[in-house]
């Protein structure tokens, strides 16, 4: 039987012979982090590795997540499909083992880390998925759902502002079955912490709501597991342990210093370790005695097996419920989602109404929302502005069986880390919201929404000059071009009812990745639209008027509030003997992924007489427009002042489309 | 004689005219704040109306910047140069009272605030700022530099993740002139905050370091005022003084709601509110002795002339340091300053090292920096990565003359608008550093440094998918252009030390602006230049090579560590018959600005045949190339593995700039 120590310095072994093989890494978190995640993993973490997906597994998240080699030796030795290769290819192109830990590439891993303290707000959206799915699908003697979320975290991620946000909001919500246990090592990469970083902790978290295990010892397996024991024990705080920990524990020179956090230990540097430690195998060879006493893959599938049999009698008592809980948890939208989706948007169109498209976002959630159970949505403390709210929202701190909104509070980058979360866990498809302009204070967790990726939705609203008087720190001008540069995100800026609805049809129908809906504050004129037009919204850009015969001199391009001045400006040109296409682009990324010859039927190679219209940086446009084309938009901070007036002074208007098309040769 | 109460109804009668006036704005802060802001401008902030530039002015932020009624309020009755006619013009085009405050725009305005939170960092900033002066320009009986800082913040500033980031680094770097005053009102836009917001926030202050004067009756002058004298006491740790308000108050039927809080109150109610709080005057009509007992120009006269008094004493006592002292607050550079930078500018163009950007940075730091004791510099908890420590750097937390040095630990945000706030100050040109892909954290603060705007320089070193092993959580893809968007933000991204050391030249003399110093983690080639080349790098793009006889058939456009790509690529196209001139363009944003003579002399016109090369999304280069040129870049996330191997992987390489090339029409 391989004692406690042994087993703690397989993953200690792993980390050093594979930063070492890579050359790079970070083998001081899992030196130091090795005794604790031994004892969660090995006595407390419900999961198994024969299967990842396992709906009630326990969710473990590393959010200091450069130690991903603590994760790597942990899925490795307890039996997930990550075997001793992956671990010696650590940080090679194409391998399962990436230098940050990424959910799309490694089986067991929860979330993509690294970006300090997003894991944190990862795990608070996964806790909060638990207690809302368990509201909505456990029955008396059924609890299908009942699950613990553990989060890993250092000094680096509590610095970060958004560990603020994230416990916070934690806290208000009591999710009691969060564990955090934070790794108090008192290093950071610039040396000693105490510099820079000199917080109460634990008062702090008191402060939130929190309950605090203060001062363990990380290296005593019974502290750790009598702290964990005091965590699961509460449930209606979320629990925050305080471990001590050595930084590199082992390794006889280099632990307790910063030199041990982000490099290679070296060849002597390990080979003293293994000798201060005790371990004496070669280099990545693990004994069977140690493999045998991590495996958890047979207690692992009779978990599983065991709850696969409560769900079995669940779906006998509740079928229903039960084929609900598997499609939400497939993330299969309802089958009559589409034809239902559709007549709306087919509806509006008929009806024709002039909304601000914010408005006609909140329509559209009246209509779709009833049918989805798995929205669940919020707002950074804008719901009226942002009018996120529905006549189905229900307040999660309810703990309703239909709960599905959250007051978010003024925080815009927990929120959205929350909402990746959220669609994490599984069960939900999350919406939030803020003004357009602070989607800068989430930005990089609107960017793990593409890395991730995840299905989430970003609702930003007030997205021009069009705001008006809030004034220039309110209106944004370089968001949406930066929005759409994100890779793998998809940013929808409708210019109708009509659009915005099919806007969020298609964020909703987007498995694998996340939608930006863009919306006005101001109301927008409606534009009249075939069927076929109608159908081609969904590919992203299409065009919405040619002039009799389809021969047209010119290309006018435009998005949201600015596709009726290029109508306007359309029939001035008509008036004035030019012909000119409008074509209206809601989405670029998505008309981008379209086939070339649909594109060039759009945009025509022949016409470089093309000008796009957005209130926006302009640059962004010279993809459409090249360097024969002109731009109408704005490259200046917008100003305080009523919309109309604005528009008229940063020269967005149908005239000046007009002079600037009469300009082109 | 004014009563207090009168002097604080006339904050609330101007706010609710001029926001009844625009027909928008926020009149519930000002209200609600009014009799706070009465006691601590007319009893201790020691400003002078008639220069609000005075250098030892006491500095006051408003932090929840949307009440921005109350600082015009207060500017206009203590006599800055804000007449009554701006007052009701608000929000007006053209006007001094922006929807909310904006430093460019008016006298008395500190900073530019609305984004939530970061007017608690700027006011970090500026306490700093003042300590750090003060060590340097003090001299034993001269306390020329000896002013308090106040910031206003709401429940808003305070769940925001960066008033943690920037309350947690005060409390470390024991800002004891740092005076917050919190508007403890119980409401935010969503409505009451106990639904999202249930912090013990004394104690979160607490566990920051922080003195904490709690419970006070935001509407007791008395208790205000006793609370700032306690704040003021206590010069080891900032204050935070929580005093509960109610938000509108005085408006009979909407004070205490949200619905005071972001729109007029309505005709009714202010005619109510009027009658209320025994306002009889008209709208926009204060009575003389209410003018007469908030007029602080006379007072204000008195203190600045008595310091100016301190600071001829001074400058004869102390004659240098008084120099230096006033070309500081002026914000000029040493007079040798640029002829020193050429000359260490040139001297790299002949040595030609080949190193890192990030170590040709500091090499630039530790060749420019003993000429700038304004420096003030620091990174992220990433000072041996960015390299921002340079010879002569020295912790400010020793307090020592020479402090120029902040370790603001993992608080990105934070930092950013810690740095701006610096900035604003006066006396200091601050400098701080980060990955580029972590300025998504600090995204809006550097925003923030372009709009107030400041002299900001923001270093952000591993640049691309060069950084190798970390992964694409790590690796910047779309930060490039999306930097380079922001109006009045110039990004620099040099090829070698020479750029390097040029971009370096360039943020420290441009006084109107932000720059972003965009640095490689990987060894860079040195290029060769002549004296005119040299010259132009500072034009932002100039053209690095040309073919025999200047005549070519292709233009190559790179930055950064994609220069020498390009250059391979001219040297093979060239053994292929294909002459190719390489432009390099360090910095499109200067490049954009310069003659059109000058651009085109660079990229002219007649040449289509263009193919530009940067490891970030490529349709940022269309404005470059447009339709019938190509990009070499990506446009996906990067991925873990060492640099070559992904820049082969991508295929960023000499040969595919080759096949573009040959591929072009």
């Amino acid at each position: 039987m391989s004692s406690r120590k042994e087993l703690a310095n397989a993953i200690r072994a792993l980390a050093m012979d594979a930063v070492e093989a890579a050359k790079s890494g970070h083998p001081g978190m899992p030196m130091g982090m090795a005794d604790i995640a031994e004892v969660l993993w090995n006595d407390f973490l419900r999961h198994n590795p024969g299967n990842p997906k396992w709906a009630n597994r326990d969710r473990f998240v590393l959010s200091n997540g450069h130690g991903s080699m603590l994760i790597y030796a942990l899925l490795h030795l307890t039996g997930y499909d990550l075997p001793l290769a992956e671990l010696k290819n650590f940080r090679q192109l194409h391998s399962k083992t990436a230098g940050h830990p990424e959910y799309s590439e490694t089986p067991g891993v929860e979330t993509t880390t690294g970006p300090l303290g997003q894991g944190l707000a990862n795990a608070v959206g996964m806790a909060l998925a638990e207690k809302v799915l368990a509201a909505r699908f456990n029955r008396e003697g059924f609890e299908i759902v009942d699950h613990n979320t553990y989060v890993f975290l250092g000094d680096g991620c509590l610095m970060e502002g958004i560990s603020h946000e994230a416990a916070s909001l934690a806290g208000t919500l009591k999710l009691g079955k969060l564990v955090a246990v934070w790794d108090d090592n008192g290093i950071s990469i610039d040396g000693e912490v105490d510099g820079w970083f000199t917080d109460d902790t634990p008062a702090r978290f008191e402060a939130y709501g929190w309950n605090v295990v203060r001062d363990i010892d990380g290296h005593d397996p019974e502290a750790v597991s009598q702290a964990i024991r005091l965590g699961l024990e509460e449930s209606d705080k979320p629990t925050l342990i305080c471990a001590k920990t050595v930084i590199g524990f082992g390794a006889p020179n280099k632990q307790g210093k910063e030199s041990s956090h982000g490099a290679p230990l070296g060849k002597d540097e390990v080979a003293a370790a293994r000798a201060r430690l005790g371990w004496e195998h070669a280099e990545f060879v693990i004994p069977d005695a140690v493999y045998e006493a991590w495996d958890a893959k047979e207690k692992g599938g009779e978990r599983e097996s065991a709850w696969n049999a409560l769900f079995a009698s669940y779906a006998k008592a509740h079928p229903e419920l039960a084929k609900e809980f598997e499609r939400r948890q497939l993330g299969d939208l309802p089958s009559g989602f589409a034809a239902a989706a559709e007549a709306w948007i087919e509806k509006l169109q008929v009806e024709g109404p002039a909304v601000a498209s914010r408005k006609a976002s909140q329509m559209a959630l009246d209509a779709l929302g009833p049918l989805l159970p798995e929205l669940i949505g919020g707002s950074a403390d804008l719901a009226g502005s942002n009018l996120t709210l529905w006549k189905g929202s229900k307040n999660v701190i309810g703990n309703d069986a239909s709960a599905n909104y959250i007051y978010y509070g003024v925080r815009e980058f927990g929120m959205s880390a929350i909402a990746n979360g959220l669609a994490l866990h599984g069960g939900f498809i999350p919406y939030d919201a803020t003004f357009l302009v602070f989607s800068d204070y989430a930005r990089n967790a609107v960017r793990m929404s593409a890395l991730i990726p995840t299905r989430a939705i970003h609702v930003y609203t007030h997205d021009s000059i069009g705001l008006g008087e809030d004034g220039p720190t309110h209106q944004p001008v370089e968001h949406l071009a930066s929005l759409r540069y994100i890779p793998n995100n998809h940013v929808w800026r409708p210019c109708d009812a009509v659009e915005s609805a099919t806007s969020w049809k298609r964020a909703i129908e987007r498995a694998n990745g996340p939608s930006c809906l863009i919306f006005s504050r101001q109301t927008l004129v409606h534009q009249p639209r075939n069927a076929a037009q109608l159908a081609d919204i969904g590919r992203g850009g299409y065009v919405l008027s040619d002039p009799p015969g389809a021969r047209f001199d010119a290309i006018l391009i435009a998005t949201g509030s600015e596709v009726e001045i290029a109508m306007q400006a359309m029939r001035i040109l008509a008036d004035q003997g030019v012909a000119a296409r409008v074509v209206s682009m809601p989405c670029t990324n998505v008309f981008d992924t379209q086939p070339v010859e649909y594109r060039e039927g759009v945009l025509p190679s022949w016409c470089r007489r093309r000008v796009a219209v957005e209130a926006g940086v302009t640059d962004f446009w010279r993809k459409y427009v090249g360097l024969d084309g002109d731009v109408v938009g704005i490259d200046t901070f917008g100003a305080s002042a009523p919309a109309d007036a604005l528009y008229q002074h940063f020269g967005i208007t149908a005239e000046e489309v007009v002079e600037r098309v009469k300009a082109l040769p």
